[in-house]
């Protein structure tokens, strides 16, 4: 098979994210459309505290495995992203700002002791992934952000609008993921077309953004079974208060 | 905290089982009694496969840790028990003997690619499990095989006696791992007790088959949310034919 244009792998990759991102999952139109209970939204945000936590060790995986300093000091911008430093607080300080509004205790949340098992698996795979495969598919796994914008607009209105137990100063996490997952994506799409020359390494390029999608999907299924039909919460695993 | 005897910890351990090991699970609960159609049935087969396919290297990882001749010895047996040498055809061939009784593909099963991600995201979690930890620890993760005999012999009489398309051919891989689940757990259970000397390597060893009946639990969540109620298979997966 001869290989793809940029253009063409760009619009295999785009179509990907039509098909499978998690845009389309039912946990998240519950949770935009307000019809979820406040356990319920504390239980989707100490379950994705586990997911942000890893993304740093992830990319940190990433920046170890080249010796491409112009690829580090763009990558390495992920990391502090998240970590923060200096004056910038980072992602992970910003949704624990989240779930601090939800009530629910910091030390709780990061210990992860009430994740769901399946939450934790499906994030491990996900560093698992960057630590183990080629570098472009590293970096392509990445590329789910090209569909994060038009869910975090859709977050903050949501959740905003439905939910009184949610206020403007905890939705800091989502706001500034808007500029920054989109020059990331643009940087990563960027790099997958110039670096991806074969077919091959083009098909496993699209492979590794269906990967990360089938890791954001699991995630909310793994929610979805164990907080939306009751007397499904896995041994261990955090227990809303039934009165909130 | 001063160590546990060696009969407290075999307590402790047994204790996880009563807790959480997966014959608790309403999915076994409703393979078992019937209640399945021949579509979920297969869709517990097939991704049973992938963990089934997932042992050996498991097996191999906590091989490749240890300098101990005597305990490889005795490992290298479970290896040879999944996959088989000279006469003995193994487990994983027992089991796909099931999944061909069931009427699937071989080429499609072994693929896994209609597995449910959230299947392969907790087999790799064993794996990496067993790679990453302390050899007790690793050891230790295989101790839910002292909970396997009364699942498995509720399995082949539930089974044969709730599904016209099972028969007796197809149910030698649970008869066979009667007598080699109690064998290897009487094994390593001696092995952990033996050799988790501290408190604390006795409570990672406890957490281990904690960690472990997550990882068992996780698989039947997924083949519950995906196949007992209708229109939530994630993208891609396994879909039965609604002939079936």
């Amino acid at each position: 098979m001869s290989p793809l244009t940029p253009a063409e792998l760009e619009q295999r990759i785009r179509a990907v994210g039509a098909e499978r991102y998690h845009d389309k999952h039912p946990f998240h139109r519950l949770l935009h459309t307000g019809q979820l209970d406040k356990g319920q939204v504390q239980a989707w945000a100490l379950n994705r505290y586990c997911y942000q936590a890893a993304v740093p060790r992830k990319d940190a995986a990433l920046l170890s495995r080249t010796a491409d300093r112009e690829l580090r000091r763009e990558w390495v911008r992920r990391i502090l992203d998240h970590d923060g430093g200096g004056a910038e607080e980072g992602g992970i300080e910003r949704w624990l700002a989240l779930t601090d509004g939800l009530g629910l205790d910091r030390a709780y949340v990061t210990s992860m002791a009430g994740a769901l098992p399946a939450t934790r698996f499906a994030v491990e795979a996900y560093v698992a992934f960057v630590r183990e495969r080629s570098l472009a598919e590293a970096v392509a796994s990445s590329l789910t952000e090209l569909f994060a914008p038009s869910i975090h607009r859709e977050r903050i209105a949501g959740l905003l609008e439905s939910y009184d137990f949610i206020d403007d100063t905890v939705m800091a996490y989502f706001r500034r993921r808007l500029t920054q997952a989109t020059r990331d994506a643009d940087f990563a799409l960027d790099y997958v077309k110039r670096h991806a020359a074969s077919r091959e390494l083009q098909e496993l390029c699209v492979d590794a953004v269906r990967f990360k999608c089938d890791v954001l999907w699991a995630q909310l299924d793994a929610l979805h079974h164990a907080y939306v039909t009751p007397g499904r919460v896995p041994p261990g695993a955090f227990r809303p208060e039934r009165t909130c």
